[in-house]
Protein backbone atom coordinates (compact mmCIF):
# COMPACT_ATOMS: atom_id res chain seq x y z
CA UNK A 1 0.00 0.00 0.00
CA UNK A 2 1.88 3.37 -1.37
CA UNK A 3 -0.64 5.26 -1.42
CA UNK A 4 -0.30 6.86 1.91
CA UNK A 5 3.16 7.77 1.77
CA UNK A 6 2.21 9.56 -1.56
CA UNK A 7 -0.71 10.95 0.03
CA UNK A 8 1.72 12.83 2.30
CA UNK A 9 4.42 13.70 -0.06
CA UNK A 10 1.95 15.57 -1.73
CA UNK A 11 0.12 16.90 0.83
CA UNK A 12 3.53 18.27 1.95
CA UNK A 13 3.73 20.16 -1.85
CA UNK A 14 0.37 21.39 -0.99
CA UNK A 15 1.61 23.13 2.24
CA UNK A 16 4.91 24.61 1.21
CA UNK A 17 2.50 25.90 -2.13
CA UNK A 18 0.05 27.52 0.57
CA UNK A 19 3.27 29.09 2.90
CA UNK A 20 4.58 30.67 -0.40
CA UNK A 21 1.31 31.72 -1.09
CA UNK A 22 0.78 32.97 3.08
CA UNK A 23 4.34 34.88 2.88
CA UNK A 24 3.32 36.90 -0.43
CA UNK A 25 -0.56 37.65 1.60
CA UNK A 26 1.66 38.54 4.51
CA UNK A 27 4.00 41.23 2.66
CA UNK A 28 0.46 42.40 0.89
CA UNK A 29 -1.24 43.50 4.33
CA UNK A 30 1.68 44.99 5.79
CA UNK A 31 2.10 47.29 2.82
CA UNK A 32 -1.20 47.89 2.88
CA UNK A 33 -1.34 48.62 6.70
CA UNK A 34 -3.69 46.15 7.60
CA UNK A 35 -3.47 43.81 10.55
CA UNK A 36 -5.47 39.99 9.92
CA UNK A 37 -6.50 38.55 12.66
CA UNK A 38 -7.91 35.17 12.47
CA UNK A 39 -10.42 32.98 14.19
CA UNK A 40 -10.25 28.90 14.63
CA UNK A 41 -12.33 26.87 17.07
CA UNK A 42 -14.56 23.41 16.67
CA UNK A 43 -17.92 24.15 15.70
CA UNK A 44 -20.10 26.19 17.56
CA UNK A 45 -17.57 27.53 19.83
CA UNK A 46 -19.16 31.26 19.27
CA UNK A 47 -16.78 32.33 16.62
CA UNK A 48 -19.12 34.08 14.70
CA UNK A 49 -21.28 35.94 18.23
CA UNK A 50 -17.81 36.99 18.95
CA UNK A 51 -17.09 38.56 15.66
CA UNK A 52 -20.57 39.88 14.98
CA UNK A 53 -20.10 42.04 18.06
CA UNK A 54 -16.43 42.63 17.32
CA UNK A 55 -17.27 43.91 14.18
CA UNK A 56 -19.82 46.27 15.69
CA UNK A 57 -17.93 47.54 18.31
CA UNK A 58 -14.88 48.25 16.54
CA UNK A 59 -16.38 49.82 13.92
CA UNK A 60 -17.89 52.16 16.72
CA UNK A 61 -14.45 53.04 17.83
CA UNK A 62 -13.80 54.34 14.01
CA UNK A 63 -11.51 51.09 13.24
CA UNK A 64 -11.91 50.36 9.80
CA UNK A 65 -12.57 46.58 9.59
CA UNK A 66 -14.23 43.66 7.31
CA UNK A 67 -14.28 39.98 7.58
CA UNK A 68 -13.93 36.66 5.56
CA UNK A 69 -16.12 33.57 6.65
CA UNK A 70 -15.44 30.17 5.75
CA UNK A 71 -18.07 27.52 5.92
CA UNK A 72 -18.55 24.23 3.99
CA UNK A 73 -21.55 25.00 2.94
CA UNK A 74 -24.20 27.87 3.65
CA UNK A 75 -24.17 31.92 3.91
CA UNK A 76 -25.40 31.56 7.25
CA UNK A 77 -22.49 33.32 9.09
CA UNK A 78 -22.00 35.84 6.40
CA UNK A 79 -25.45 37.06 7.15
CA UNK A 80 -25.40 37.48 10.73
CA UNK A 81 -21.99 38.74 10.07
CA UNK A 82 -23.65 41.80 7.67
CA UNK A 83 -25.75 42.88 10.44
CA UNK A 84 -22.46 44.62 12.33
CA UNK A 85 -22.54 47.02 8.87
CA UNK A 86 -19.17 45.49 7.84
CA UNK A 87 -17.77 44.50 4.68
CA UNK A 88 -18.38 40.89 4.91
CA UNK A 89 -17.70 37.83 2.80
CA UNK A 90 -18.27 33.90 2.93
CA UNK A 91 -16.14 31.31 1.45
CA UNK A 92 -17.85 28.12 0.63
CA UNK A 93 -15.19 25.43 0.92
CA UNK A 94 -17.68 22.75 -0.13
CA UNK A 95 -15.94 19.41 1.35
CA UNK A 96 -12.75 21.66 2.02
CA UNK A 97 -12.64 21.56 6.42
CA UNK A 98 -10.32 24.20 6.41
CA UNK A 99 -9.39 27.64 4.65
CA UNK A 100 -6.01 27.89 2.75
CA UNK A 101 -3.78 31.34 1.58
CA UNK A 102 -5.44 30.42 -1.95
CA UNK A 103 -8.83 30.98 -0.40
CA UNK A 104 -8.45 33.82 1.18
CA UNK A 105 -6.43 35.53 -1.74
CA UNK A 106 -9.28 34.93 -4.13
CA UNK A 107 -11.66 36.34 -1.84
CA UNK A 108 -9.92 39.56 -1.50
CA UNK A 109 -9.97 40.52 -5.32
CA UNK A 110 -12.20 43.26 -5.30
CA UNK A 111 -11.42 44.22 -1.83
CA UNK A 112 -8.80 47.50 -1.35
CA UNK A 113 -6.74 46.94 1.44
CA UNK A 114 -5.39 50.02 1.87
CA UNK A 115 -9.56 51.09 3.14
CA UNK A 116 -9.26 48.53 6.37
CA UNK A 117 -7.50 48.95 9.30
CA UNK A 118 -8.11 44.87 10.56
CA UNK A 119 -9.66 41.82 8.75
CA UNK A 120 -10.80 39.24 10.15
CA UNK A 121 -10.67 35.51 8.85
CA UNK A 122 -13.08 32.61 10.74
CA UNK A 123 -12.32 29.64 9.42
CA UNK A 124 -14.34 26.50 9.21
CA UNK A 125 -15.06 25.12 12.71
CA UNK A 126 -12.56 22.35 13.48
CA UNK A 127 -10.12 21.91 15.77
CA UNK A 128 -7.45 19.70 13.39
CA UNK A 129 -6.99 20.72 10.18
CA UNK A 130 -6.86 24.85 9.73
CA UNK A 131 -3.56 24.24 12.37
CA UNK A 132 -1.10 23.47 8.75
CA UNK A 133 -2.88 26.25 7.02
CA UNK A 134 -1.03 29.75 7.33
CA UNK A 135 -3.09 32.47 6.24
CA UNK A 136 -1.13 35.13 6.29
CA UNK A 137 -2.74 36.15 9.59
CA UNK A 138 -0.72 38.58 11.84
CA UNK A 139 -2.84 37.07 14.84
CA UNK A 140 -4.30 33.54 15.38
CA UNK A 141 -6.86 33.57 18.11
CA UNK A 142 -8.19 29.90 19.21
CA UNK A 143 -11.64 29.49 20.90
CA UNK A 144 -12.79 27.60 23.18
CA UNK A 145 -16.19 27.27 24.52
CA UNK A 146 -16.64 26.22 28.51
CA UNK A 147 -19.20 23.08 26.82
CA UNK A 148 -15.92 21.56 25.47
CA UNK A 149 -14.91 20.33 28.63
CA UNK A 150 -11.09 21.62 30.05
CA UNK A 151 -8.85 18.92 28.30
CA UNK A 152 -9.19 20.22 24.92
CA UNK A 153 -5.87 21.82 24.57
CA UNK A 154 -4.65 18.15 25.68
CA UNK A 155 -6.00 16.44 23.20
CA UNK A 156 -6.05 19.46 20.28
CA UNK A 157 -1.91 20.44 20.81
CA UNK A 158 -1.75 21.77 17.18
CA UNK A 159 -4.30 24.27 16.88
CA UNK A 160 -3.46 25.53 20.42
CA UNK A 161 0.47 25.51 19.39
CA UNK A 162 -0.52 27.34 16.08
CA UNK A 163 -2.19 30.30 18.26
CA UNK A 164 -1.00 33.19 19.45
CA UNK A 165 -3.72 33.71 21.99
CA UNK A 166 -6.65 31.28 23.51
CA UNK A 167 -10.10 32.93 24.14
CA UNK A 168 -12.48 30.84 26.72
CA UNK A 169 -15.88 31.58 25.51
CA UNK A 170 -19.71 31.58 26.85
CA UNK A 171 -18.22 31.95 30.30
CA UNK A 172 -22.10 32.68 31.07
CA UNK A 173 -22.41 28.94 30.97
CA UNK A 174 -19.21 28.13 33.41
CA UNK A 175 -21.56 27.33 36.33
CA UNK A 176 -24.45 25.23 35.04
CA UNK A 177 -21.01 23.07 33.05
CA UNK A 178 -19.39 22.77 36.17
CA UNK A 179 -16.10 23.96 34.24
CA UNK A 180 -13.37 23.95 35.44
CA UNK A 181 -11.58 26.92 34.45
CA UNK A 182 -7.99 26.25 36.70
CA UNK A 183 -7.83 22.97 34.55
CA UNK A 184 -8.24 24.70 31.70
CA UNK A 185 -5.79 27.15 32.11
CA UNK A 186 -3.22 24.45 33.12
CA UNK A 187 -4.25 22.66 30.02
CA UNK A 188 -3.35 25.39 27.55
CA UNK A 189 -0.16 26.42 29.72
CA UNK A 190 0.65 22.53 29.35
CA UNK A 191 0.94 22.86 25.60
CA UNK A 192 1.98 26.24 25.00
CA UNK A 193 3.36 27.78 27.92
CA UNK A 194 2.69 31.53 28.46
CA UNK A 195 0.43 31.74 25.97
CA UNK A 196 -2.34 34.41 26.30
CA UNK A 197 -5.52 33.62 27.79
CA UNK A 198 -8.80 35.68 28.13
CA UNK A 199 -12.01 34.94 28.63
CA UNK A 200 -15.76 35.98 28.35
CA UNK A 201 -19.13 35.75 27.56
CA UNK A 202 -20.58 37.55 24.33
CA UNK A 203 -24.03 37.33 25.31
CA UNK A 204 -23.99 38.71 28.69
CA UNK A 205 -20.80 40.49 27.35
CA UNK A 206 -18.57 39.68 30.34
CA UNK A 207 -14.91 40.14 29.46
CA UNK A 208 -15.57 41.60 26.24
CA UNK A 209 -14.13 45.19 27.14
CA UNK A 210 -10.84 43.67 27.60
CA UNK A 211 -10.95 41.39 24.89
CA UNK A 212 -11.45 44.90 22.71
CA UNK A 213 -8.96 46.67 24.36
CA UNK A 214 -6.48 43.79 23.71
CA UNK A 215 -7.41 43.59 19.98
CA UNK A 216 -7.04 47.27 19.54
CA UNK A 217 -3.76 47.71 20.78
CA UNK A 218 -2.51 45.10 18.39
CA UNK A 219 -4.45 46.78 15.65
CA UNK A 220 -3.34 50.21 16.39
CA UNK A 221 0.58 48.68 17.39
CA UNK A 222 0.58 46.26 13.88
CA UNK A 223 2.61 44.25 16.28
CA UNK A 224 1.33 40.84 16.41
CA UNK A 225 1.90 38.47 19.67
CA UNK A 226 3.32 36.06 17.63
CA UNK A 227 4.64 37.45 14.66
CA UNK A 228 5.09 35.19 11.80
CA UNK B 1 -0.07 24.43 -9.96
CA UNK B 2 -0.60 20.45 -10.24
CA UNK B 3 -0.65 19.45 -6.79
CA UNK B 4 -4.06 20.20 -5.70
CA UNK B 5 -5.09 17.71 -8.58
CA UNK B 6 -2.91 15.02 -7.81
CA UNK B 7 -3.64 15.28 -4.27
CA UNK B 8 -7.35 15.06 -4.63
CA UNK B 9 -6.44 11.84 -6.85
CA UNK B 10 -4.00 10.14 -4.62
CA UNK B 11 -7.18 10.83 -1.54
CA UNK B 12 -9.65 9.58 -3.50
CA UNK B 13 -7.22 6.03 -3.99
CA UNK B 14 -6.68 5.83 0.37
CA UNK B 15 -10.62 6.20 0.56
CA UNK B 16 -10.98 3.64 -1.98
CA UNK B 17 -8.63 1.34 -0.34
CA UNK B 18 -10.18 2.16 3.02
CA UNK B 19 -13.78 1.15 1.35
CA UNK B 20 -12.42 -2.27 0.84
CA UNK B 21 -10.75 -2.66 4.33
CA UNK B 22 -14.12 -1.19 5.39
CA UNK B 23 -16.07 -4.51 3.53
CA UNK B 24 -14.00 -6.73 5.11
CA UNK B 25 -14.42 -5.64 8.69
CA UNK B 26 -17.64 -5.35 8.03
CA UNK B 27 -18.21 -9.33 6.86
CA UNK B 28 -15.83 -10.40 10.12
CA UNK B 29 -18.36 -8.16 12.56
CA UNK B 30 -21.17 -10.15 10.80
CA UNK B 31 -19.83 -13.36 11.02
CA UNK B 32 -18.93 -12.62 14.87
CA UNK B 33 -22.39 -11.49 15.50
CA UNK B 34 -21.26 -8.20 16.89
CA UNK B 35 -23.11 -5.51 15.61
CA UNK B 36 -21.18 -2.10 15.48
CA UNK B 37 -21.73 1.53 16.58
CA UNK B 38 -20.05 4.70 15.74
CA UNK B 39 -19.94 8.10 17.46
CA UNK B 40 -19.43 11.32 15.57
CA UNK B 41 -19.24 14.97 16.51
CA UNK B 42 -17.61 18.05 17.20
CA UNK B 43 -15.13 18.15 19.63
CA UNK B 44 -17.28 18.68 23.17
CA UNK B 45 -20.25 17.26 21.81
CA UNK B 46 -20.58 14.89 24.53
CA UNK B 47 -19.73 11.76 23.24
CA UNK B 48 -17.47 10.45 25.86
CA UNK B 49 -19.40 11.38 28.16
CA UNK B 50 -22.23 9.57 26.94
CA UNK B 51 -20.56 6.58 25.98
CA UNK B 52 -19.78 6.01 29.42
CA UNK B 53 -22.90 5.59 30.05
CA UNK B 54 -24.14 3.90 27.20
CA UNK B 55 -21.57 0.95 28.53
CA UNK B 56 -22.24 1.04 32.04
CA UNK B 57 -26.00 -0.02 31.29
CA UNK B 58 -25.70 -2.11 28.53
CA UNK B 59 -23.33 -4.34 30.97
CA UNK B 60 -25.92 -4.22 33.42
CA UNK B 61 -28.33 -5.52 30.70
CA UNK B 62 -25.94 -7.98 30.10
CA UNK B 63 -24.75 -6.95 26.73
CA UNK B 64 -21.20 -7.68 26.19
CA UNK B 65 -19.85 -4.13 24.83
CA UNK B 66 -16.25 -2.82 24.17
CA UNK B 67 -15.17 0.48 22.80
CA UNK B 68 -12.40 1.88 20.48
CA UNK B 69 -11.64 5.46 21.16
CA UNK B 70 -9.91 7.93 18.68
CA UNK B 71 -8.38 10.54 20.01
CA UNK B 72 -5.63 13.14 18.44
CA UNK B 73 -3.15 12.76 21.82
CA UNK B 74 -4.06 11.72 25.83
CA UNK B 75 -5.67 8.37 26.36
CA UNK B 76 -8.09 10.74 28.36
CA UNK B 77 -11.28 9.10 27.25
CA UNK B 78 -10.00 5.34 27.50
CA UNK B 79 -9.39 6.38 31.23
CA UNK B 80 -12.97 7.42 31.53
CA UNK B 81 -14.65 4.61 29.35
CA UNK B 82 -12.97 2.03 31.48
CA UNK B 83 -14.86 3.35 34.10
CA UNK B 84 -17.67 1.73 32.94
CA UNK B 85 -15.73 -1.71 33.50
CA UNK B 86 -16.22 -2.73 29.75
CA UNK B 87 -12.65 -3.35 27.47
CA UNK B 88 -11.76 -0.01 25.94
CA UNK B 89 -8.67 0.79 23.85
CA UNK B 90 -7.65 4.38 22.57
CA UNK B 91 -6.52 5.07 18.93
CA UNK B 92 -4.01 7.61 19.24
CA UNK B 93 -4.17 9.27 15.73
CA UNK B 94 -1.65 11.44 16.05
CA UNK B 95 -1.99 14.80 13.25
CA UNK B 96 -4.67 12.46 11.46
CA UNK B 97 -7.72 14.35 11.93
CA UNK B 98 -10.13 10.86 11.69
CA UNK B 99 -10.43 7.05 12.07
CA UNK B 100 -10.05 4.78 9.35
CA UNK B 101 -10.46 1.18 8.29
CA UNK B 102 -7.17 0.00 9.03
CA UNK B 103 -7.02 1.91 12.65
CA UNK B 104 -9.73 -0.12 13.40
CA UNK B 105 -8.80 -3.34 12.14
CA UNK B 106 -5.57 -3.23 14.35
CA UNK B 107 -7.21 -2.15 16.90
CA UNK B 108 -8.65 -5.39 17.23
CA UNK B 109 -6.21 -7.46 16.84
CA UNK B 110 -5.80 -8.74 20.23
CA UNK B 111 -9.67 -9.06 21.01
CA UNK B 112 -12.08 -11.76 20.47
CA UNK B 113 -15.09 -10.54 18.71
CA UNK B 114 -16.96 -13.35 19.72
CA UNK B 115 -16.77 -12.49 22.50
CA UNK B 116 -18.63 -9.47 22.36
CA UNK B 117 -22.22 -8.71 21.35
CA UNK B 118 -21.77 -4.87 20.46
CA UNK B 119 -18.19 -2.88 19.52
CA UNK B 120 -18.98 1.09 19.91
CA UNK B 121 -16.33 3.15 17.99
CA UNK B 122 -15.97 6.64 19.16
CA UNK B 123 -14.05 8.87 16.20
CA UNK B 124 -11.98 12.19 16.54
CA UNK B 125 -13.76 15.00 17.52
CA UNK B 126 -14.56 16.46 13.67
CA UNK B 127 -17.46 17.49 11.71
CA UNK B 128 -15.47 17.39 8.58
CA UNK B 129 -13.26 14.37 7.94
CA UNK B 130 -15.05 11.57 9.59
CA UNK B 131 -18.08 11.59 7.04
CA UNK B 132 -15.03 9.92 4.49
CA UNK B 133 -14.26 6.94 5.75
CA UNK B 134 -15.98 3.73 6.86
CA UNK B 135 -15.26 2.17 9.38
CA UNK B 136 -17.25 -0.47 8.94
CA UNK B 137 -19.99 0.32 11.47
CA UNK B 138 -23.39 -1.14 11.26
CA UNK B 139 -24.92 2.29 12.95
CA UNK B 140 -23.27 5.76 12.44
CA UNK B 141 -25.19 8.15 15.05
CA UNK B 142 -23.87 11.61 14.85
CA UNK B 143 -24.30 13.70 18.02
CA UNK B 144 -24.86 17.51 17.92
CA UNK B 145 -25.01 19.73 21.55
CA UNK B 146 -27.80 22.53 22.09
CA UNK B 147 -24.59 24.59 22.95
CA UNK B 148 -23.22 24.51 19.10
CA UNK B 149 -26.45 26.02 17.19
CA UNK B 150 -29.13 24.88 15.47
CA UNK B 151 -27.23 25.37 11.85
CA UNK B 152 -25.14 23.02 12.16
CA UNK B 153 -26.94 20.09 9.90
CA UNK B 154 -27.10 22.73 7.20
CA UNK B 155 -23.44 24.10 7.96
CA UNK B 156 -21.68 20.42 8.22
CA UNK B 157 -24.34 18.40 5.75
CA UNK B 158 -22.18 15.79 4.89
CA UNK B 159 -21.54 14.35 7.92
CA UNK B 160 -25.59 14.18 8.53
CA UNK B 161 -25.64 12.54 5.49
CA UNK B 162 -23.82 9.72 5.87
CA UNK B 163 -24.90 8.70 9.83
CA UNK B 164 -28.29 7.02 9.83
CA UNK B 165 -29.48 8.68 13.62
CA UNK B 166 -28.84 12.02 15.11
CA UNK B 167 -28.38 12.33 18.67
CA UNK B 168 -29.42 16.19 20.40
CA UNK B 169 -26.98 16.29 23.59
CA UNK B 170 -26.89 18.64 26.94
CA UNK B 171 -30.76 19.00 26.50
CA UNK B 172 -29.99 20.11 30.23
CA UNK B 173 -28.59 23.24 28.85
CA UNK B 174 -31.03 24.13 25.99
CA UNK B 175 -32.90 26.77 28.24
CA UNK B 176 -29.68 28.82 29.32
CA UNK B 177 -28.43 28.95 25.31
CA UNK B 178 -31.84 29.63 24.02
CA UNK B 179 -31.75 26.75 21.99
CA UNK B 180 -34.51 26.55 18.88
CA UNK B 181 -35.25 22.51 18.74
CA UNK B 182 -38.33 23.05 16.04
CA UNK B 183 -35.29 24.82 14.57
CA UNK B 184 -32.75 22.10 14.90
CA UNK B 185 -35.35 19.34 13.77
CA UNK B 186 -36.15 21.50 10.81
CA UNK B 187 -32.39 21.61 9.95
CA UNK B 188 -31.74 17.93 10.41
CA UNK B 189 -34.76 16.97 8.28
CA UNK B 190 -33.57 19.23 5.62
CA UNK B 191 -30.34 17.62 4.79
CA UNK B 192 -31.55 14.05 5.56
CA UNK B 193 -35.33 13.61 5.32
CA UNK B 194 -36.81 11.26 7.58
CA UNK B 195 -33.87 11.02 9.90
CA UNK B 196 -34.46 9.29 12.89
CA UNK B 197 -33.76 12.26 15.82
CA UNK B 198 -33.11 11.74 19.65
CA UNK B 199 -32.94 14.82 22.29
CA UNK B 200 -31.15 13.38 25.81
CA UNK B 201 -29.22 14.69 28.24
CA UNK B 202 -26.22 12.23 29.70
CA UNK B 203 -25.70 14.53 32.85
CA UNK B 204 -29.29 14.69 34.38
CA UNK B 205 -30.14 11.24 32.40
CA UNK B 206 -33.42 12.39 30.73
CA UNK B 207 -34.21 11.05 27.37
CA UNK B 208 -31.17 8.33 28.47
CA UNK B 209 -33.79 5.46 28.60
CA UNK B 210 -35.36 6.05 24.96
CA UNK B 211 -32.14 6.28 23.59
CA UNK B 212 -30.82 3.07 25.24
CA UNK B 213 -34.29 1.01 24.28
CA UNK B 214 -33.08 2.06 20.19
CA UNK B 215 -29.43 0.98 20.89
CA UNK B 216 -30.91 -2.47 22.44
CA UNK B 217 -33.40 -3.08 20.01
CA UNK B 218 -30.71 -2.42 17.14
CA UNK B 219 -28.14 -4.87 18.74
CA UNK B 220 -30.63 -7.41 19.34
CA UNK B 221 -31.95 -7.46 15.79
CA UNK B 222 -28.41 -6.91 14.34
CA UNK B 223 -30.21 -5.22 11.91
CA UNK B 224 -29.13 -1.78 11.11
CA UNK B 225 -31.30 1.48 10.57
CA UNK B 226 -29.39 2.31 7.46
CA UNK B 227 -26.85 -1.06 6.66
CA UNK B 228 -24.37 -0.52 4.05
Amino acid sequence: MSSPTRLVEVRQNVLKQNDLLARSLRLRFEAAGVFVISLVSSPGAGKTTLLEKTLTRLRENRCRVAALVGDLATENDAARLARSQAPVKQIITGTVCHLDADMVQRSLDDWSLYDLDCLFIENVGNLVCPSSYDLGENLRIVLMSVTEGEDKPLKYPTIFNTADVAVITKMDLAKAVEFDLPGAHQSIQSVRPGMDVLQLSAKTGAGLDGYLRFLEERIESRVAVGIK
